[in-house]
């Protein structure tokens, strides 16, 4: 292939260029796309920002872009369920190894596995790229390229409602109103939540909450008393939570989380803060409150496209920048600042609709 | 009390009378309930026409009616969770034995339970009623009584979809469109189900189907071949559904349950037919198609009323009729024959709305 | 009755007196026990040398007392499924309410519930007890009293086993090798746990561990490097275990526990420090390492009786010490020093027999 | 290579022949075996009999086998948990796509599944046999090769175990006590089970699981009344069981498996017989007994392994003859007799030991 492929690698901290990749053949069991949309995602900046996430750090170039989907252009020997044409979300967690995680299907916790843009592995924004053809999948017509870009956050949001148990009547507390506190608004309620009450220290965050669908906001200041803002949450509900997912990683917001939770109840921990956390565990155990970590996700591209795909979650309203890929750090810019919700790069020059 | 308490009375097989009841006296953890509206169950009319319901034979007189919500005018000495003039919807199940049931929360199944309008225990289809404080629960104000009295045939519905393991973007197949087919669907789409297909011989009850939510339907034939559904299912699907409930309890209905279902999926028996079926075992075991049973419902009240408040569940369409109490007889005669959905009876002279 | 009823009675910190107390008279659904086995918990010498436990503090006196057996002498008018002369287990919780979480199965919750020798609440050190027949539980002949009064620490193990999620092939590293931490082997390796390694401080301490079953021991020292600790256990298995049972309550140890556990495993807090711990929260989050309390037990008695019955489980060599409650100060002063591992007091002076 | 491959090779019903066939070169992610042990299973025994089970039917000559172990002579240059002259244990399923079930962890339900002895795949029956490294476990050096064989049948056990939810103090209903039968028993046993009950035709079956530790043993006869099995089972035990694993796939055992079975229990179907059964679905339903098929297993063998190196299980005695591979068709006709519980045939030439 004589084709361009423009591509955004972060050499360093702070070094972001776009730069012309080969295109990668792709093996039997792979396709190669022609990307269409990839959404910015907290950690892309992060290791933009400081080289790294905890362990994982950048020791070589790497492509960023973990929020994707494309257009099937080539398709290895092996592929049966795809060809060319096909419009697919790309899940960026492909396990390499057979292992006890992966054939128990908690193929996330496989310590082995190839993750777009963790180092040392190459993401996906760019023009090409290729991809094992079974963590692609097909979208429906009625499912755009932005809203299969979209399952990648969405999926954060399915893996914690559903480590976390929400089901029907549930009432959920949300700590977080950025990106993925949203998202796993979105999915508790799609999943039957009576009640989601949301905290932020932004009020305009809160106001998009609303927006989404949150039925009760709280906007809270640093410094508030964990112990306080938890009875708050119960006073406003009626009763407390049965469910916390805490999407801050923000040690007085652990300590909320745990205090506000109703008795055998549980605490999901999506964000991350710092390895060691003082939290009131005595009043988690005696009270049987689990604390349950997330990792990623498995299982969620099918089940966030049919939910797509039946309009029984609506993420548009999610994205509210666009870029052409050619304004990438622009667009990591309007990222870091914190502007908007989503900011999506539109990676295919002669399309750039959603 | 010298108050009047006109109750509906079944006598005997065919032998359906109103006449006044004493009203009895609350016990210190019950209360004494004005009853308002009484919808009527299709056990109520089986045991009108029957007599009895399998192994549950009518032996003396016993008032009809489970359905049902009230308002408290008198309390228990012990009761602390209700005070007088509180809205109620009435739980009809109510343990007698702290049995191995009961203290690991499926009471449903304890042995020795009380049952409105199971013989020999009577119901509430009457004016005055006394129940257990504990299985009486208080309704918000924008809750109406008939949505309390729904609660019931609701719970069949969640008691269902929880055994089934309904979650976000489950396909679920619902055999039978009847009232109770038709609460499944609603609480199936509640918890998430992306998809929902139903079947019935009858075009107008697949019409309301379609109009409460249901996503395809189709008009099956006595004589219908199950493996011939069972793949008309899974077309129009896309693919076989994970989840199958039975709600007719006819044979060759069970057996396309069966056929339908996904590998590794749940089939979910609602509706009662002959106590031998014959069922195609051999294609659910190796295919680990589980086939679980439903008996009525245990924890279902406190998690209906987080819905109906919270508007996740529209169940107001199902009430297609009203008659007052007067009237019962021409209101079973308007269940025996299938007309609309749900009859409602009206208890208090006083106020006939919903 | 005009029977002597001599009773252990804590009247504050550190003044423990035997005194004659009333008999009480049984109700309706409930027996009176002639006490025959009492053994002496950790938590009724912390009652003792220090008043209270958290927010449970002594305010009057309180009989102490709660892993108990005896004989039935009397039977409430309701009671059926005992009679005088049974010789029974007595689960010390009973639930006063009806609320969810009694209705949902996990009673121990309650906030309301009634518990032998946690202030206010009487224990059942004494010679003669009235207590809820629905939480007695007649003894096999072939289950000492001895064994039923033990059933109250196994099912603590059970509880945590169970909450753990022990099966078949599992691999159980336990923190702490008090009474607690033996019961909790026990069980482990009767549901099936292939491995179990065990820590404390005490060398003889291990040593009992062995010859009880464990298949590893590890002499712990105050200052051990959590994440050393956590290697050197998994070293030893072969592999990290999937689940870590922490009967401490030591800030260090919950350290350990949580490094230790295999991704996707669990760690279940059994021992209680102090409220506040900090604990590597990211290291458990992004491995999806459960962490889960408990609070004492439920439904636990006929599982427990069904294992001692069946000889699955031998709990008779934890019994190092007796007396006779006439001896209580100095069978409490046994347990303070941390001698041998479970104290009993014999509260029948015509059969002093296990 | 030009070893010789004896390989026991079925050609047609009733057609077994001993023949040398080409070793296959391992691929990248394969292994080549030496064999060394091969039990005898009934679908081998059937396939010879009848050329086919239900849908599978042999259509060329294929190699029996599927209850292995051997030795690794040759690794595939991906291969890294291996390497020559490890022993290992074969897992004869090998999925061929990475489907939903295969990403969910429930991969034996993968329709294009790989099946050792499953036409048209060829088992291991043979002396040189090459497959997936990932499906081939190493076993330690306290286990034998003939444990390693039997780990096929035992998962079996074990996955009706896992599938049935055994734990501790369950009571237990084994229909059958044939090889899968007795593993049943010996994984629920070894799960915590208190008590475990089974049935055959024969007293000698009979006499062999008491040895092996059934608590009970009950003689049927064909024609007996299925609600009278169910009654005296019950009797033995002094309770209904909780679970019963149904190993025949006789109509009325099945019919006894349901009616046997406590309110809130599971049967679990393990014996497949003819397509249609006639059940009492309603008695099932409304008791709550949830049925749940079988197929194969998945996730197993690490946890056998596990079970058999810590001494949790004893399998040896289920070896009562052994045959050199030379000597197949007498091996097979001794297993077609139903001698003894498990016909080994030894592959390697200079190894015949257990």
């Amino acid at each position: 292939m004589a084709q361009e492929n423009l591509s955004a690698v972060l050499h360093s901290q702070g070094d972001l260029r776009l730069e012309d990749r080969p295109i990668r053949e792709p093996g039997p069991n792979e396709v190669l796309l022609q990307m269409h949309s990839v959404g910015i995602c907290g950690s892309d900046v992060h290791y933009w920002q400081h080289g790294r996430i905890g362990d994982f750090v950048l020791t070589k170039p790497m492509v960023l872009g973990h929020e994707a989907s494309g257009r099937v252009v080539k398709v290895g020997s092996a592929v049966k369920h795809l060809k060319v044409g096909d419009r697919v979300a790309i899940e960026p967690g492909v396990p390499r190894e057979m292992d006890e995680y992966f054939k128990s299907g908690r193929y996330n916790l496989s310590p082995t596995i190839f993750f777009c843009a963790t180092p040392p592995d190459d993401g996906n924004l760019c023009r090409y790229y290729t991809h094992s053809a079974n963590f692609c999948y097909k979208l429906p017509d009625n499912v755009t390229f932005e809203e299969g870009a979209l399952i990648e956050p969405l999926s954060v949001g399915i893996h914690s409602c559903r480590r976390a148990g929400v089901t029907l009547g549930s009432t959920v507390f949300i700590c977080g109103a950025g990106p993925i506190g949203l998202v796993c608004m979105l999915v508790a309620k799609a999943m039957g939540a009576s009640q989601v009450i949301i905290t932020d220290l932004f009020p305009e965050r809160l106001k998009m909450a609303k927006e989404l669908g949150a039925d009760f906001q709280v906007t809270v200041k640093r410094g508030d008393e964990p112990q306080q803002l938890a009875k708050t949450v119960g006073d406003m509900l009626g009763a407390p939570p049965q469910i916390t997912i805490e999407c801050t990683g923000v040690e007085s917001s652990i300590q909320s989380a745990i205090y506000a939770t109703r008795s055998g109840g549980v605490v999901v921990l999506v964000g991350l803060g710092s390895e060691m956390a003082s939290v009131p565990l005595v009043n988690a155990a005696v009270r049987e409150v689990d604390i349950r970590g997330t990792f990623r996700y498995c299982n969620t591209w099918p089940m966030a496209i049919a939910m797509l795909a039946s309009g029984k979650v609506n993420v548009k309203p999610l994205v509210t920048h666009r870029f052409p890929l050619e304004q990438v750090v622009q667009a990591f810019e309007t990222t870091r600042q914190g502007l908007g919700i989503k900011v999506m790069l539109k990676c295919d020059q002669n399309d750039q609709n959603p």
